[in-house]
């Protein structure tokens, strides 16, 4: 869900002028894709003119989108070639994670190296403390990146929950205080001053996962995200997919509880600060609540439990064993549901396979006639970050080059 | 999954020979898709040269692939055109829908008008004996029809299970006896001495109402089957979705069992005869269960529990309204997962919407935030027959054209 900017070609009508720009194009994105390469070289493989390609490079390089990187000895006659590469400091992107734990925010420029990087832990009790927080971070991280705040082109803002396009809010990002408020995107907007898209942070996490992780090795995953939220990002054939409703994934709602069997007869019939039974039940405070039916005295965070499980504790592991066996209740749902090649289980909970898997698995064996392969994430607690990056990047490609194109 | 032809287009090599063959498909194609049309206007349309037209129409009508049907007046000069369309008698193709219960079969012209179409109970106790019926049912229809064997150009059989492309064995079809045994799919192919597909039912299923049914107004949608057995059809933006193996939708093996809690230490591990706990709580025994459980003490059919609900019987409504919240976690869970635009229920059970929607849509409203748009489907019992014929029907053109054209 993009706000700020439709992202739909601009081109100006006229043949002269969107030839101009399809051959513009043409050539930045061989180079994105293809890194250095020589005039001659581009002429050859984009099939233009060795004129117009000269003509489109001095355009681009004066504008600097594209640079000078280096020399090649052409293999005819030994004569030396400049190389050309897009100008990766054309334009800056900023990825955020809003967490209920932590913000985490990183600038990188458009080939996608990080310059500037930090966690802050979300205090925040309220919508408009949150966005103040998102905003100062975001403007620190840029001046000590040393480049001024109009050089950032976009920025993608990962978030629980799902961004209504009709309502034009947040709805289920029940433990992000006031979130969920009518004005927030053009606070957010306002605020920083900048091309903003708000996108739900498990699906950031699987469009990470598949730019820098196990998307190298197969196209049809999902990515389960389990923290102080819960939720899933599905990629199927190499593509997001999200829904009728932008609301595939929420996986906090799968009718798995912290009672079993569920009361059908008491429950309440959820509202919009309804906290799904599955987040509920397996979230960082559901394994906290876990803790506490197990004796364990101390306010202990979900962290902490971990530690004490990893010691060997025996009430600590009765709790990870109790939250795999739940994880697995929801796994072979969706194995039955969606029969993913591989499920990736990421967020500071989830990507705790070393003490996880083995109750998880032990109990699918017992729900599924099928062995499903599940890993941890391979981005540590940098999914959603890495997504908001790779995502924004996509977007700012376009960004840059219409700014140019247009004046 | 399909056997006995690999339906890969198998033009000759050589220019000429390709030419002809993608102009006369061209022509086929245009002429299915926008029925009867004159000459004239087939070489505007299809930008082809007036005598080619002629001279491939020629060829395809001698071939009895395609036939004159009648004249219009051509708006200039009011001449005389003779209009064509395909010869929906060039071949004919079977569905067959084998369900626990009955196994229906449907021949169909490949205009998809059925010319032939019978039920039979299935009351066999082996895979031989299934296999037998089949082909006995198949050839009864088509004498009836006035047809020969050899006019049946490709025939789709629908089952529950899965079939898997390594072993090539039907998994987890565990209410068919035997039916998952090794050689089936060779037994049915020199038993019928036919080109033939073995497809999932609920996979039909979805396929008969996208082409038939709720189909014309959503391209993302599910279908669940609930009769003898359970299972879902996903169709994604007007698409098949089958998974990595082929196993998306299998929802018998959702973890929604006949008691909460589930008991999963007693759980024993599932092997290929396993029901899956839904399918077991869910489908028409597990409504008998049910009724027994109510102290209903006759030997009730499933059919025969709806139908003394119908009356107003206060057991046999508990009974539906217990199968409602049971479909309802189920539904809870598909809608968290996938986020579809519609949810079509069918099958002898699933269908039921009269009885089930209101306790099945209750129990929802405690288990999600949204309201799911759930419908029955539009074609009553005929839905995975439906989706055999219609799954035929697009092979059999293509296999009726290689005919034609490699002789």
């Amino acid at each position: 869900m993009s706000v700020g900017n439709s992202h739909q070609p601009e081109y100006q009508a006229g043949t002269p002028s969107l030839l101009r720009a399809i051959n513009e194009r043409s050539l930045l994105e061989y180079l994105r894709s293809h890194g250095p390469t020589s005039r001659a070289q581009l002429a050859r493989v984009v099939g233009l003119s060795k004129p117009t390609v000269s003509q489109a490079l001095a355009s681009l390089e004066q504008a600097q989108l594209v640079r000078a990187v280096g020399q090649s000895v052409s293999n005819k006659g030994g004569r030396i070639a400049t190389l050309y590469e897009p100008n990766p400091e054309a334009g800056y992107v900023i990825g955020v994670d809003v967490g209920r734990g932590w913000v985490r925010a990183a600038v990188s420029d458009l080939a996608g190296h990080i310059v500037a990087r930090r966690d802050v832990p979300n205090t925040t009790q309220s919508a408009a403390s949150l966005v103040a927080l998102i905003n100062q971070l975001a403007r620190e991280l840029v001046v000590e990146a040393k480049l001024s705040w109009k050089q950032v082109v976009h920025t993608v803002i990962g978030t629980p929950g799902v961004f209504d396009e009709e309502s034009k809010r947040v709805r289920f990002a029940s433990n992000l205080p006031e979130w969920g408020r009518h004005g927030l995107l053009t606070e957010l907007q306002e605020t920083l001053g900048l091309s903003i898209s708000l996108e739900n942070d498990a699906n950031l996490a699987a469009l990470g996962e598949r730019r820098f992780g196990w998307g190298n090795e197969t196209q049809t995953f999902v990515y389960i995200l389990i923290g102080t939220g819960v939720g899933m990002g599905i990629v199927l054939n190499g593509t997001l997919y999200r829904g009728a409703n932008g609301a595939a994934g929420e996986i906090g709602f799968l009718p798995f509880g912290a009672t079993q069997p569920l009361d059908l007869e008491r429950a309440v019939e959820p509202n919009e600060g309804y906290l799904g039974m599955f987040e509920e039940a397996t979230s960082a405070q559901g394994i906290v609540h876990m803790a506490q039916a197990q004796g364990l005295s101390e306010p202990l965070s979900a962290k902490q439990i971990f530690a004490a499980a990893l010691q060997g504790e025996a009430k600590a592991l009765a709790v990870i064993e109790q939250e795999g066996q739940r994880l697995a209740l929801a796994i072979s749902a969706i194995v039955a549901i969606l029969d993913p090649e591989l499920i990736v289980l990421g967020g500071g909970i989830g990507q705790r396979t070393d003490l996880l898997l083995q109750p998880l698995e032990q109990t699918l064996r017992r729900l599924l006639p099928t062995r499903p392969r599940i890993v941890a994430t391979r981005l540590g607690n940098e999914s959603v970050l890495l997504g908001a990056v790779a995502t924004a990047l996509e977007l700012a490609h376009n960004l840059v080059f219409q700014r140019y194109f247009n004046g």
